[in-house]
């Protein structure tokens, strides 16, 4: 109600024409390829998210341009080098994290607002890329994200070296590829959620992914729910949700 | 009958010579590598359509050649830009719908001949090249076919601003890949027919499309049916044939 | 708008209690483990379907007594025996299709309302139960269903012998299990749309009607789509939908 | 430490005998057949909670024997009726929520020991066991558990009847067999973590509710995580630590 | 017996040397990598056939040189143009059927040695390589190969207008990818073997072959077994191994 | 032609009536739920089989009893004991062979037709009634059928044991269930045709047969094909027919 | 050759007659059913083991007999109440281990005949079965097994009050469902082969075992490897030969 | 113990600073995206070995320079020739195995340190790389590796004529594609533990080893272990395990 009131406002003190109006009080914005959700943000807390993969770069230029306008947070996942180069070149002030393969256009810095962080715990180096794309995803929430690297179960001891540091956080992410032990042996140790994520790191049996995956869902500690292979941004979503509520 | 005697009189008449009317009268004509189907109009209402993938750019010219010949209309399907070029080398009339992947030889301009139209809805931009190959084989039916696109669930409301126009439409194809979920939302909204295309939109446990095609399968809706994944084409065709009848 | 301005005639005439008025407006009715979607009908042209599978005999009693107050036609799917006893009980005048597992409540005979007819063409004499679930579908949409049974692919003249009935309908259901070859054959010789039904009737490598639903899901011929493996309901439903508009 | 320092008070003061002493200081309790983890609940918030398929009842007997020494809660999943019988030949007082599969051993009452609630948002009737086994796992956790059953994308006005309630909670459990469409669609509704379950409900291509899992991995809505199929128990965990933080 | 006699008789007049004498004694010839079955031929009636996939050219060359020395007929299958490459720079006699990935080394011409035919019958003009590598395998055995192409089941009088050729062979390779439904029709109709083989041609739901593979292994008609997906040379070495008992 | 002659002649001397005459003039013989193929025998050398599973005992006497008007064989397979009942209390002569769960009614002795034999090769004593099944069928066809019982690669020797009656076969049937590697090693030590049937013999990652399924269809050796998991009567019947046009 | 002297001083000394003579020197006897292996012991160090499932009681009798004749111990895996019956009735001395499904008929007692132990670790009580199965195959080996039981991942302290035991082992055997993390732990922290054993406890994701199964085929440490599903016998008889050559 | 002594040793007498102190006491050492496990040799009797794959050649040379530190044997697997290019600038004394992808950095000749061997016994030499890999493991264990190739089952006099090398062994490594058939066979013959790897050698219904890794999982035969696809690192380190302490 709020909402609508303030775009009544707005358009009637000529800071919008009637065009941009009729977007708002749609919530919607409409390409010929493409239906923005210009409401997400009201409804979710967090603004539409643009997926990268299988789009061209025209298209995702032509979306950026448009969400720049109503958003003050435009993230997209899954963006290769091709699509990042055809964006910076109309937006140089957005950020490319290449490992983490993710586009950030902000307008403010990324300073936690609330008190507390969310671990991100991979098992292996080989899952960096992983671990930084859900980090960057909570940092967009506003949460401080720390990275834990490399604490895999076939050196168990480097995962209690750090749990102090695991068990301080609100909320942990954790990634793992192989067998994906790590999300068990962890959920059995702390008493905050797990939010874990399958990795295709692997070869042979571990079918891109699908062996840490089943892995992961069939954890016999308790308080671990999964999210796609290689999701680290759906991950550092959820974390990022739920750090915001329990603070 | 009346086919098999139109054969004999235009041989007779000297409009055909032998060969011409052996293959008319069999319904198929030879080549060394493909038995090229003239009697599918006939039998089916829709000429004999190309499968591009894994043939080589001769024997694409030469079945289009033959086709050419005997069909007013010659689509062909899942054509890479090497085919299309050796096929545009010799009939430059030839329409190359590079997204859609679809060539198309036609000797009539695309006007719809009936009543109504047939809504392609996409639940997302990277769904685009899908949704343009169902669109172009309706308008090759002779029915219009408007592209609703980006209105998945994850901004549900997107799609309830459309619902008039598809609820208008004839029949529905609709098109989602990671978990297809719109085919269901859909199904529940409207009394029309929904033709479902899963694609292949996603990664990781999406399985190359299997996630859609499952989800699809198992609508909890009624009145959906599927073809095959990324087979924007198949569902194209399927919903002309029910659209031509319908009206 | 006609459906909400009737409600409020009839409560304000006392047709219709408080409770009853509640429960038209919101367009369903609340039970502890139900929630019955009392729209659907005005939606999707046909009635909310009880999905019988996985409910206790209390709960689908419960079920059928709301919606009868409100449907003319109450059908349930996939009803095995101690079910369909504890509805009958309540109310002998059901119909309880055993072999297709369907409960059918209905006010009215089945008498056709339109004319044409859906063939319903199945490959084996094991495929006769999905059948007749697709053929009392069909027959619920007001529409005559046509069995043409046991002609599959391994003696393809029975096929031949029974084209003319089949070419004759005005849309083909298609039931085959094992490798479900029937679907494509019957797609490439009519004009009409074809809905395949893969079932579980196999062994072995069959994995459950997987290799039939595969066989359909990428039939050679086109015009083809597909429910689920032994949804003769889903296909009957679509074959009714496409029945109803195409007259 | 506290911990430890309690166990050799206790002992000193001569109110546990030096074998419980020595569990205690351990943290674990030995069987033939079992090691409890007796430490469990200190490290994680809640007890150990035991996997009742594939133990005989006399395992089960001697497991709940020690446990109830020990714990205040002894929760048990997946527990049949003869294991039930068993159980509650030796203690009464435990209670078998039959529908869930639960044994609930518990010293207090079931009141809500902190504000706000858990939704339990159901697809089907069919979901209801599952709901169910979420719910009583939430109570557990000292949360309040609503159930909001029967709301699945096929009628999906109901859906949008309960959003308030549901945007009002906590935390949100998605509970869906067939195709799961129904997380997808919430999480683009609300603002809060949705703990998705995929049930078995379905048939056919459903493969045991892999159909549903998938779907949900796949989710194009963000901020949802997934458990195995059937696990109300793991989403009700989940939910229930979440809920606990957030307050 | 006579085997190990000719040896020693040819060593004795020495037409071969010590180490010749004792490769053939023991049946095989060693080389680093590899170890040569020279009593393939002797066992089984066909000479080893090398499997080119994964080779390295210089073990291809190794292999091939070893072998032209103690075998009529060097046949290797899977070959990429790198490897032909290095295999004919060294002997430009060797045949290099390129569609059909087959390196002939061959010191007789390819007539055939008795009488009867294989027919070669594939269902669309994307699977003409497989059907290559069949039906020279075919000619490797000595036998008569007929291909004929491109009648699949979506035009099925195709099929019809070349059965009399088809019940004329002896033995029956049938090749199809998409749904495979090719094999079952045929196997209804002829009274001959059929050697099935899946292709790989299609996508999507075809996974890669493994859709036509189900179909074919759960024909309906009998008389079919089946080969590995794309296949065409065990398809056709044992169809060539049919032939030459059965005459 | 000789046939419709030979139909015509009987009709005229009246030893059939006219509906006798429609059927065998039309191949097919219809019942409610059968469409029974008469033409079967001539088209392909071997009458109609029934497949007994998913048929009622009722459907099963109605097709056994017009079948055996018109065939001198009538065989089903997969029949279970209350089927066999069924069918034996209208006719006794019909023999049940129990462990291959095959009916056969036949008006002559199974007495080998012609010379040589077809080995049946099983790898262990839990495929024996697979063996049984493709035995059986051999017999059918008129052939000699010799079971080789446990000669799995285990214990090799027992293979070698046999070879010579192994290789005196004119066709091999290899039945084996676990892994499968009994087909690759015979075929790699014969020179007749190997048909290989996999079996469900064996638990966990055997996965129902597929293990052995795979591993036979990747045969190392050549001339090996493979049926359908348990098909024993699918190999038998390729067999005889491999057999019949051999001698 | 000792072997094959031995038999034949004792044939002439009358100790065999000659028909026993004949099985042992082709090492082999033979049922119509069967084909025992009597030289097993000779080439792996252990008899032949019966696999049960598959066989009927009289077979499995049959085979008894001809065994206990030629082995001191006769050891059957998979063996149920029935089957166990039919062979105590004849031979009450052998011993039924039910929960290990094992039949054991041995000359000797159970005493270990080397140093060192093999350590049986299992995850969790529902696993005691499978451990079983390895245990008493290990005694069979003439080792001692230590069963650890119920030390999975979600209460590690378990496992690490028993780490000293363990690593005490010569050899360990690691059994586990659901996510079988416990293999990559405890490779991880031992320096003795782990023989992993995943299980079918579990539900949904787990498929059976497969989960685990795959886990276990990734494991992140080194030194492990793994045998079928709930394939306690094959991981003791590994532990067993392991054991015997390391002392 | 001992350990902890010495660091503090080396420590006070100023070997070791501060920070190599503490790195050693804690049993690892923090990079930023890794944690290299120190203590993994004392704990398993083999020092870290670095997984290649998924490591940028920057963090691969990070690892390499901190591991060097403190081991001296650095093993990576799976290192591709740009990764070994960055290492080999560093280090140009390490050892790049190219076929086995294998980089070893060493500080002592591979000398066999123990009698007796290690048999790799491939079936094909498509094998090759992967039988490299497990040979090179096999000797920084110190112990001998023979690799016997190319001995697969389709020629199996190939492996008999090797048999009494391979029976000399300690262990064996066996090594197939396709359907690796020889691990049966092979465990068959020989009374030493064998540990399979499955390959991807092979195409189609092989998918990608699936098909050979299966058949291993249920070989018939007893005394064999699986590790994942193409993992000969893994066989050859549990083969040194063994071999280490069966001398």
């Amino acid at each position: 109600m709020d909402n609508l009131k303030k775009v009544l406002q707005d358009f009637q003190a000529g800071k919008i024409d009637i065009d941009q109006a009729t977007e708002l009080l749609s919530g919607s914005s409409r390409l010929e390829y493409a239906t923005l959700d210009l409401d997400r943000n009201r409804r979710t807390g967090f603004p539409e998210v643009v997926y990268g993969a299988g789009k061209s770069p025209e298209q995702l230029v032509g979306i950026f341009s448009r969400l720049r306008e109503h958003q003050e947070l435009v993230l997209a996942t899954r963006i290769n080098e091709e699509q990042a180069e055809a964006v910076l070149r109309h937006w140089p002030d957005v950020r490319y994290e290449k490992e983490a393969r993710l586009l950030i256009g902000a307008q403010k810095p990324f300073e936690p607002v609330r008190e507390g962080y969310v671990a991100i715990v991979a098992a292996g180096t080989s899952d960096w890329p992983v671990a930084q794309e859900a980090a960057w995803t909570v940092r967009c929430f506003g949460s401080e994200a720390r990275v834990i690297a490399d604490v895999g179960v076939a050196g168990i001891h480097r995962l209690f070296q750090r749990l102090d540091e695991i068990r301080g956080a609100a909320v942990i992410v954790c990634i793992a590829g192989m067998e994906g032990a790590l999300a068990s042996v962890l959920a059995g140790l702390v008493d905050k959620p797990v939010i874990a994520v399958p990795t295709s790191v692997g070869y042979g049996a571990n079918l891109g992914g699908i062996a840490a995956l089943l892995s992961m869902l069939n954890s016999c500690a308790n308080g671990v729910a999964v999210v796609n292979i290689d999701n680290g941004f759906g991950a550092g979503y959820l974390a990022g949700m739920i750090h915001r509520q329990s603070v």
